[in-house]
């Protein structure tokens, strides 16, 4: 029997979800929900409605595992703590600084609804924090690096969009290769903001529009740009349209550690993510960790869980036969 | 209160679990048991003493939990089941194709005792193994690649060791770059023994031995060269002895795969380690999982485990609250 999984939110994650239950053959989507008119969500997976979100109550019985597709700033903070009374669900919050008050609230509705909600899933907070564990735990004399992109950041790229005279715009956040052999060296350098990340900027300006005006604001921009090295690159909509579309994303992981009766040795690892779609790949390690909810409710488990606690089998098709044989 | 370790065999493993434990501020060393004259055994911590292997169990109140370091051909087959009916124990059993007999062998006697062991703990089979399972949860539809090193295999230089007319060597398993670059372009490459991995070897020849013959009998010699491209370089012993005395090792789990309603994107995963000592990080792993087989067993837990059965947060010193708001 597969099982049974329920989308809440149709967007670029929503859809996300929907391709990876196709690739795993143990799951299958029963609904989406949307609180948007149902029918203008057209989704991929034949035979599969869509129901409005306000209605989902009347189809608990069809759906395991609920997933939460909605954003960190207003949706989960309200949605998951609801939705974790009634189903197993999962979701991608994160607001890395909020985490543990939204622990708290998903983690006591949770328990009083008798399920399993996993919070947190996806790569960054997601298998970038479990190597940040794994990594320091097995090297407690070290130092941690995080670097993200190549990557589209859609928080920069908006703010972008709200100076004067830009039309649209796309901001990579592109990790400094200096930085990331400092780091690979073992030396364990101090980092500043700006030897970390530089961001480069495709932005497209309101014809007539002053472009040193724009790329100046842009460059001062406090939080976003003015600590970081920029690169401005003013472009025409149909260039914008045609090479940036995509949301590639990635990153590292880095811990850099010493062992030894003295320290004397050094010891580098390295977790590295570059993927073509920053949702699809968020929602293929959402499907896995619906799977291991699933298994863990069927156990009698409760309350909130993140990657953290999860013992790695859940997520796999596989039983822990073959995996011994297989992947150990 | 400390984790009260007890190490099993003092060798390079054993000495790298001594050095792991000073840097673990929630564990110490009890006990030292060997099979040698304890009064010929040498170690690092003051205050600590070396037992007789046989008198064990006289010290079995000294111990939470205790690290096999035993070789994995003769020793942990039967060490491992032994004592696992009296102590939570950790192992770095690495034979792969005998891991499932194992388990089994090690599940029998941890349940008979009440005791949790952890088996098959280190780099390959251990972190590589994880990586390789959460990879491919996530990326149900693409493939592993592992590469090794660089880094000293200490079996294909033992095989040198035994040719004739050479005094001592020393070979490197090195990556193919080429090979590195194909997986990590997405590209799924079939990539052959000889592809993915080259040997290099370091040679101190007998006075007077036939280098020629030496250098043609490594490069054919089956299963060990005649498979790969392999270098040969004859040094003497004083450069052996300088230039090639560690013990280092590492390499690389990538797994690429396809996301999409029709495969359209690909996401490159990589773990990579670069190690300048394999003894005292795997020896670093075992300690991390110790932890775990320690908080384990005092929950109530008993049998084998594996890494793929341990919830990451067991291996952290820190507790759940502050790995959520520190590293998640």
């Amino acid at each position: 029997m597969s099982i049974r999984i329920g989308i809440m939110g149709y967007g670029n994650l929503g859809r996300g979800i929907e391709c990876a239950i196709k690739q795993n053959e143990d799951m299958e989507l029963t609904a989406v929900f949307t609180r948007r008119a149902p029918e203008s969500v057209s989704i991929l997976t034949e035979g599969v409605k869509v129901y409005p979100a306000d209605q989902i109550l009347d189809h608990k019985d069809e759906v395991d595992v609920l997933i939460l597709c909605g954003g960190s700033a207003t949706d989960l903070p309200v949605q998951t703590p609801e939705y974790a009374k009634h189903f197993h669900v999962v979701d991608s919050f994160d607001t890395h600084a909020k985490i543990p008050q939204h622990f708290a609230a998903v983690d006591a509705s949770a328990q009083e609804g008798g399920k399993v909600a996993v919070i947190s899933c996806g790569w960054d907070p997601g298998m970038f924090s479990l190597n940040r564990l794994y990594a320091g735990a097995i090297l407690p004399m070290g130092q941690d690096y995080t670097f993200w992109g190549k990557g589209v950041s859609q928080g920069h790229s908006d703010a972008i969009r709200r100076v004067e005279g830009v039309v649209d715009a796309k901001q990579y956040t592109i990790p400094v290769d200096e930085a990331l052999t400092a780091v690979r060296s073992g030396s364990n350098p101090a980092l500043t903001t700006r030897q970390k990340h530089l961001r480069e900027c495709f932005v497209v300006a309101a014809e007539g529009a002053d472009k040193t005006k724009i790329e100046h604001e842009i460059k001062t921009m406090p939080n976003y740009f003015a600590d970081y090295d920029t690169i401005v690159h003013f472009i025409s909509k149909e260039e914008l349209d045609r090479d940036h579309s995509g949301i590639p994303h990635g990153g590292f992981v880095i811990r850099s550690g010493k062992t030894g009766w003295e320290g004397e040795n050094t010891h580098i690892i390295e977790y590295s993510l570059k993927l073509d779609s920053n949702p699809e790949f968020t929602a293929s390690v959402i499907a896995a960790y619906a799977r291991a909810a699933y298994r863990m409710g069927q156990e009698g488990a409760k309350g909130c869980k993140t990657v953290f606690d999860i013992p790695p089998a859940y997520l796999s098709a596989m039983s822990g036969e073959e995996l011994r044989a297989h992947l150990l």
